[in-house]
């Protein structure tokens, strides 16, 4: 598969990661011209998603280096397509995790292109034009239109990149298991880190009484006086988890790592439903008693359809949600991917790119 | 707890296992006097379950020695109690798992009480009155009313007592899914035993396109001559695995040993559902790609509730029904405990418990 192709003419400064020691270091790379479905965006802050980690290390055995990670992108267009007549330059936008899809799947037609089989990354993927997809470790990106979302005027740019993935992430789930109309459920979030911090504000927004459900018992009192969750269960007490059995109506299990999902589905009540949105590289295990003796559900759930990603911007724009952020600088990509790596991030490290080229 | 109590007077012949060897071996025991909400049963005969091999084995670390198995129990009614209305004797009974749930919680009311969490079995379970119970294996039954269905007159006897378990845990699923109210689906059943082989004949008899997925390419021929499915998917086989992604709608996983479901998953469409119905001892593994990429649903379900049992056993009258049956008599149960051990069973083995006393 080729890496370039003729009109991949604009040459554009980012940052890469060249093979799986994992450290990233500026790189010099072509994007295509801007076609007539496309817009290009000047990055201002990319999130760093611990999907980037993942494909630095090559994890999952699939990264084509050299790889440059980053879909949680949001920036200002600066040049349009022919085409395109839903932005204009100047516009506030976000790209997060898909750069092209078939369009004429059902899943397509129906509003579901994250689940296309052709599904193709805005890093680490094949473009239509064959070439290797890089990400929003970068000072532009060029990007089809249809996979662009508009970012309300009120939330502020660094702030919101981190939507663009784990916001989403989260999102998706909620509505697709009716929590945006139906307030009042009693409902967990496990694990307490770029995804479930967002989730928690979600839930919280949507009416439901929020119970986090975390291994780390430092995180209890942020959780509630920051956050706003209702209750927080240590899931390494045994008696905690006990007195929880049955109560939870719906959990979402943003965990990252290996886990057996036995412990957490006990929490559910009867047809209660886990969705899991975290990509464990090794597999999780499923005991079959607590799944069966309460009839209980496990769904998984990718990312999100660009109207439902821009559905959620907006309700983020209504409810004014942003992620808790630690903005760093584009010298400091290594140092926060060490500390992610460890879970040293409250909630989300955001790179600043702009600031990193307005220094050159 | 007590394993007996004062108003247990009736000796019972029956067949026990005493510990973990598994050995089956005659037995005798009390059973209660049969009370105002009472029916007594004279068992003709019990199906051979997968459930009696990991009790007699003590597979799940639960086992109370003696254990009497036995849950899919067919006779005639010999005794009924006052408060009885919808039995009298001499008519055709059946009993299931169930033996008490508490009556009073949500599920208990709302007719899923198999689902109660004071849920106690038919064997190797507690009693209201704090006793052991006691299963199939053994001459006669009494059995709170509440738990036991009719079996209708166009039924054999011995090729419906599977019914009682194996019927009702594929048909709840089924029932519970849409799949008596739409036809035309798509749908696989993992594993042809005594489960799979009736989740077949149900899934055409309710109108779908039902292929068989097994391990055992022995099994392709007798799947669709003798029980009628359309497809079968060898799952050793990688190739016939990779040709047939995304293409069902729902599985109905009914293997007992451990396995991971990556797999089968992969076989779902985007959204479809697998649901489990076997208990493994060992944890299944649940690999996340399959389960995200493909927003895919695994459920677990665990056999059904009384209402169900009825609605399943008068469908199986309706459609003419019934399970394919090795019966044996009582002296060579532990023969087919092993044999069952070994699947070497076509679908289920049925002990004539009537005519182990109509011979001494």
């Amino acid at each position: 598969m080729a890496q370039s192709s003729p009109n991949h003419t604009q040459t554009v400064s980012g940052w890469a990661a060249h093979d799986q020691s994992g450290n990233i270091n500026p790189y010099t790379f072509k994007r295509r011209e801007n076609g007539m479905n496309d817009v290009t965006i000047k990055i201002l802050y990319c999130g760093i998603c611990h999907t980037d980690l993942h494909h630095v290390k090559n994890d999952w055995g699939i990264t084509m280096y050299p790889v440059v990670p980053g879909h949680e992108i949001v920036g200002i267009i600066t040049k349009v397509g022919s085409n395109v007549t839903n932005f204009k330059v100047g516009d506030r936008a976000g790209v997060g995790c898909l750069a092209a899809t078939c369009l004429e799947c059902e899943y397509c037609r129906e509003g579901q292109e994250n689940y296309c089989d052709q599904v193709q990354f805005v890093y680490n993927g094949i473009f239509w034009d064959g070439t290797i997809t890089y990400g929003g470790y970068s000072e532009f990106l060029v990007a089809d239109h249809r996979y662009v979302v508009r970012v309300p005027d009120n939330l502020p740019m660094d702030a919101a990149a981190p939507l663009l993935c784990a916001g989403i992430t989260v999102f998706s789930p909620m509505k697709d298991n009716n929590l945006l109309e139906s307030a009042g459920k009693r409902i967990g979030i496990v694990g307490l880190g770029g995804l479930g911090h967002i989730a928690v504000k979600f839930g919280k927004a949507f009416g439901h009484h929020v119970t986090v459900i975390s291994t780390s018992s430092s995180k209890e009192k942020e959780a509630k006086e920051l956050l706003g969750a209702d209750d927080f269960i240590l899931s390494t007490n045994e008696q905690q988890m006990q007195a929880n059995k049955r109560t939870l109506d719906f959990i979402l299990d943003t965990v990252s790592a290996k886990h057996s999902l036995g412990p957490t589905l006990e929490l559910l009540k009867v047809n209660g439903t886990l969705v899991v949105v975290g990509a464990p590289d090794k597999p999780m295990d499923l005991p079959s008693f607590p799944l069966i003796f309460g009839k209980r559900v496990v769904k998984g759930s990718m990312i999100g359809s660009i109207k439902e990603t821009q559905e959620m911007i907006d309700a983020c724009g209504k409810h004014n949600i942003t992620c808790e952020v630690e903005v760093v600088s584009t010298d400091q990509i290594n140092e926060a991917l060490r500390r992610l790596a460890r879970n040293d991030v409250k909630y989300r490290f955001v790179i600043d790119i702009a600031g990193g080229f307005s220094k050159l």
